[in-house]
């Protein structure tokens, strides 16, 4: 396999509810963004992220429509889904690709319209995620199950609500230093706690938003971006993908995510690397409870611990481990199929110290983890400043 | 890039309105097969192609749904979409994964079930392939676009009425062979001629059906392959992908699929092959007029002279170069997503001699066409046996 480097990444100017624009614009917006970035103006080949364009926007075949768009073809493009882990899946294809030796330029990119829809329609979309016919067909919607999680780490381990706002609490002091976010403001412990129940103990405040916004980046053979990359090379050390049950009443432990520890064991061996060499980490917070189980299962905390993490501030900016600097999905927002790029994103710019007030100092190693549906799959990245 | 062989193929018993069976059971049959066939019990990681899950059954996340489903966990899994070249865009990413190094079992699969909804939802989900904005939504059908080719193609080059019904009527001589294919019988040129019109002038013998089925391959080295397998190897000799114009307006050349000549030209370079050294072919004949075409950008007919294939037999069975001896998509069936890995378990059986009465002779090299939409994107295997 050839080493992989991340040779440019881009974002839009801003996430939100992004009515004057099409899934097309918000796409291309982040892909000339990442282009840039990247000092090229082709690529070989273009993977696209995008859980749901069918039900968001009626819209497939996003890999023609998007390369046609961005004045790409005839490069190979192809989307690629995995529920809320599309985007870490499509930058795991991407990487393939370039490993492999088939092509040298390939564009990542995610992408998800959200908000064209009503509520209940997006509600639907999202728990497409979940295994229907099984769960959300029976009325269980999608923070429900992640409730249903939360309330099993509550009993199990004494986790406790305030633990669970200290999450969100946190993202969202990280997410105010970060222009591109949906919500990029500090919000109070008390402000979670006093926020409207989605399902118990869930409140809003605990859920990630719905989104509109894309993440691109481009990938190349680390020997040819130490040629003509004018910015500190990041290195693709490890891409680990697995999975996990999608139903809940199929698993064995309601709180853990095996695909996220399954896909963390995958890439520290292949990066050589443990959780005590990771300077900064983006990880999967659709609701406050993920990001304490995943945090266990990557090895952060011990599992039934995560619920200290946030509160001790072991994972906020200058604590031991920074987690999700980007604000992740509870401030940043959440556009589902581009989150894992934009993970990647972030993580590329921390290993470069471009961060500005929310850069974490000297550091070189970072982690990114993106979850789909309820942990049925789980990837992960490790990268490094080589 | 490490050489890839496919070690076993599947598809379903049967294919056409299978109501008894959920998308996972039909394509768990298809992988099961496959995996019987491989003589294996694990991958090490699934890729499936399947244009829309959320509009034909509401359900995302296929990779954790169809690996947790065939007991593959905790295996890598994720989908793949380019509309009705799905299937082979997954086909294409299960190549490059085994030829990275990253995996040495992958088993890449292809379902769709379409007969849950209505005419006219299917026409909708089908529409995503297109260009929703600019054609689907403004009133056209995915019939009407391909219409409007058979038209530019009859008014350029002379192509006759009849030409067009010769393709159906082949593929349907072949598919009257095929146990698995929807519509097993012979039909006549009057047949084709006489059948109810649905977007002039393709009367409805001239378009693939609405079909629930999959597909399924296991991809490993052929190192590997040698060594364990009791068939002869077929060898992934090229895999190429390209993407063209989307939407109609914006092609230059509405008689010409850009993106298969573009995907054919790279794979013939790749592989060392070209038109003259196949000696069966599976092409993307989801309309009569497509299969036309598509040998002409393959470069087994001049262009604008397809027509005269399958009317002087040239692409019959005992013809020099025989085309869709499955019985295509038009009698065997289209589950879109499946059809590109479809056409590889075609092409398979005949490189090892197994297709009975629909056998070519001799046949040692083989080339599968999959295209999405109206052609917006493309993706060319060629095989061989070693």
């Amino acid at each position: 396999m050839r080493d992989v480097a991340v040779l440019g990444v881009g974002l839009n100017k801003k996430w939100g509810e992004l009515w004057e624009m099409s899934l097309r614009d918000i796409f291309t917006e982040a892909a000339l963004n990442a282009l840039d970035d990247a000092g090229v103006d082709r690529v070989d080949s273009m993977v696209v992220g995008c859980m749901t364009g069918g039900l968001f926007v009626g819209q497939e075949h996003l890999g023609s429509l998007l390369s046609d768009y961005l004045g790409m073809n005839p490069a190979a493009a192809t989307r690629v889904e995995s529920a809320c882990a599309s985007g870490g899946a499509a930058f795991r294809q991407g990487f393939l690709e370039v490993a492999s030796g088939a092509s040298d330029l390939v564009l990542v990119g995610g992408v998800e319209k959200m908000t064209d829809v009503s509520g209940d329609e997006a509600t639907y979309a999202l728990s497409a995620a979940s295994d229907m016919e099984y769960e959300a067909y029976n009325g269980i919607t999608f923070p429900g199950l992640y409730a249903l999680i939360a309330r099993a780490h509550m009993h199990q381990f004494g986790t406790t609500r305030e633990q669970l706002a200290h999450v969100s609490v946190k993202n969202h002091r990280h997410g105010a230093k970060n222009p591109v976010a949906q919500y990029p403001f500090e919000i109070t412990l008390q402000d979670v706690l006093a926020s409207v129940m989605v399902a118990d103990p869930l409140h809003i405040l605990d859920c990630s938003p719905i989104t509109d916004g894309a993440a691109a980046a481009i990938l190349c053979p680390v020997e040819m971006a130490q040629k003509i990359s004018k910015q500190p090379v990041v290195k693709v050390l490890a891409s680990a993908q697995a999975s996990g049950t999608i139903a809940l009443h199929s698993r064995k432990d309601l709180t853990w995510f095996e695909s996220t520890a399954k896909a963390a064991e995958k890439a520290y061996k292949m990066a050589g690397k443990g959780p005590e060499d990771l300077h900064v980490v983006e990880a999967h917070d659709c609701f406050t409870i993920a990001e304490i189980i995943v945090i266990e299962a990557l090895g952060l905390a011990e599992h039934g611990k995560g619920g200290q993490a946030a509160e001790s501030g072991m994972t906020a900016l200058g604590g031991r481990i920074p987690v999700n600097t980007s604000g992740g999905l509870k401030s940043k927002g959440h556009p589902v199929g581009a989150t894992g790029v934009a993970q990647v994103v972030e993580i590329t710019r921390q290993l470069r110290g471009e961060s500005g007030a929310r850069q974490v100092k000297g550091a070189r190693v970072g982690l990114t983890q993106n979850m789909g549906g309820t942990g049925g799959s789980s990837i992960v990245h490790i990268f490094e400043t080589v």
